[in-house]
């Protein structure tokens, strides 16, 4: 087992016809939740930001093919009678159900849909390495690859699984994130934890600049293992999370490239995870990383526009990592040479690293290129 | 005559050869510019945003395939040596010469090839059709076509050429416009009326949301025409500036269609404008035009994202024009015929319209879509 069954007390099931999928997840515990920032709130959404208030999670429900969004109190009564189905299914209270939708935004759940769904996976219902790839394959829309995680801490774990793989940007960058961790935590600090956690991993990661309206990662806690440090929990979940963002970024849609950019010597973090995402997200980094071209000029453009003050006279930034890293700007000085940085765009993860030379601040975004791939997935996706 | 040459007292030049032309425009006149909002500024930016100062300008002298950008004080140096040779090519005080580059970040000035250029241009310095064409090819890069308006006033006439097509972005959305008048207007009015009709024009296309380093608008006012209204000219400007912004956006690179969103309903202009740029620019949207797919959610999410206030389900969305608007959303609830709404999207140019029934600010921000093409433009620029 590679993530969410790992943690003892979760067990999962899940289905895949064509485009509609059906996910089932059980474990009670201490829950935290995060969600969108985008105005348009899904239903599942506006249903959980209320019902996380509980703090506690016993099961999720979760399909993929319809995302139940600007769908009007219709929409929020479909997603309540989803979180029954799921609750009929998993045998728990249903307002400590969990609801999540990822798909075509305006359109309508099909409940029937959802209800046969839902039995089918329930009979399959375990705490195996089958069951966790299931439930991760059943949530993917435009994913290539499911999306697992799991890191140890002390006496304790962390698992997760996640979907990506478009309308990714920087607030709350994930479609969807289930997390469980066998660890005892109070929810305040879990609470604290998980946005810790997202802001440094899921909301760096850029696949097109498109904030979804359905974004949700949950966390939840079941207990088993006893009482953690806090600290060593934040840990292990902020480096549970960031497993789960590159993967997000690796498979975004048409990628063939990672892109990974750390930013340092900025005046805040903050600054640097602003300067980073931008980068990341740049359309023009993008095709370049695609196209092998080292044309640093627009990695050093997009940094300009990111809204952080630094002198770009400066600036010092190198392509590759570590020994084998190439500097193509030194304190503001051009010093490329063209045939080595193109040499280091020819792997599958193409590496930025830019000291702004203003401070100790310092983060790392992840991202994708941008390749006809995209294009061809985006442009006939309800049709 | 359709742009510039049709003002008196502006005369006009350019050669390109290859990714390499110059361009060089005499005209006499006060003078007002807009610049990049990038904190990476082109050394012809910095050059500019001094000299502007005096409010005079006698010519311009313009060359693409290299920006001069991200080149330090020998970069300075190379705008100035620029300002000199077009000085000499039009016989006048080098003080008053404007300089603007466009091209590939990070390289120094070919002087002696503008040199060479600058005095083949010189040859033929024309107030010809000829000639206001000749020097619309010099500045473009990627652009396809070149870009020319000309309006006119009561008693006179604004002129202007421009350049896209990437790197295009909210703010100062153009890489390089110039704009000529007749009218004879005050220093202070000049800049008051570029600045507004920039802001309602040139920054609200968005191609791809890079902002460019080099962006820059001149508007010189030869005086021939006398003394004009200032509310008029106001409006002759703004027009003349959006028939160029509007040029530039169905010009993106790669593009097959433009797209117009106009924000109606909002609280504010600018929340207007914040809006319309937010579905112009969303990769979503601009792959959904692309592939003719009414996935009409994406705008909305887009709307969501754009951090104006609103509720989503008092909005309303429309597809095509006049007549034959189909709506797709009527005060939040769907309505949407899809039938319909894909047969909207088959021509050149793909129109929303979205009413936020939050007030009357009202705004238009025009886009393209995107489509391999821009993917491959991009992936090999310069390589």
């Amino acid at each position: 087992m590679k993530s969410i069954c790992s943690i003892e007390g979760v067990e999962a099931a899940g289905i895949k016809e064509g485009k509609f999928g059906l996910g089932l997840i059980r474990a009670e515990g201490t829950a935290a939740g995060v969600f969108t920032s985008n105005l348009v709130r899904a239903a599942p959404i506006e249903l959980m930001m209320d019902r996380i208030r509980s703090g506690r999670l016993s099961g999720v429900i979760v399909n993929s093919g319809c995302a139940n969004a600007h769908t009007g109190r219709r929409g929020l009564e479909d997603a309540a009678a989803m979180a029954a189905i799921g609750a009929s299914a998993l045998g728990i209270d249903e307002r400590e159900v969990g609801v999540a939708s990822t798909g075509v935004i305006g359109r309508y759940l099909d409940l029937p849909l959802i209800e046969r769904q839902s039995g089918i996976a329930a009979s399959s219902l375990a705490r195996s390495a089958e069951a966790e790839t299931a439930v991760a394959r059943a949530i993917m829309t435009t994913d290539r690859v499911e999306k697992h995680a799991l890191v140890r801490g002390d006496g304790f774990s962390i698992g997760g699984i996640c979907k990506g793989s478009g309308m990714i940007a920087p607030n709350m960058g994930t479609m969807l994130a289930f997390l469980y961790t066998d660890a005892e935590i109070e929810q305040p600090l879990l609470s604290a934890a998980l946005r810790l956690a997202t802001d440094r991993s899921f909301n760096r990661v850029v696949v097109d600049g498109d904030t979804s309206t359905n974004d949700v990662a949950l966390l939840t806690a079941t207990g088993a293992a006893g009482r953690v440090d806090a600290n060593e929990f934040e840990r292990v979940l902020e480096a549970c999370c960031r497993a789960l963002a590159v993967q997000i970024a690796a498979d975004g849609e048409g990628a063939t490239r990672l892109v990974e950019v750390t930013v340092t010597g900025a005046p805040e973090e903050e600054d640097a995870a602003a300067v980073a995402r931008t980068i990341v997200g740049s359309p023009l980094v993008k095709t370049a990383v695609y196209g092998e071209d080292p044309n640093w000029g627009r990695v050093i453009a997009a940094a300009g526009r990111a809204g952080v003050e630094f002198d770009p006279y400066a600036a010092s930034l190198t392509i590759g990592e570590g020994e084998s890293a190439v500097p193509l700007v030194t304190n503001g000085e051009i010093v490329v040479d063209l045939v080595r940085a193109k040499a280091a765009m020819a792997g599958k993860r193409v590496v930025f690293t830019l000291d702004l030379g203003a401070g100790e601040g310092e983060a790392t975004a992840w991202g994708c290129d941008l390749t006809e791939g995209y294009v061809e997935i985006n442009g006939k996706y309800t049709t």
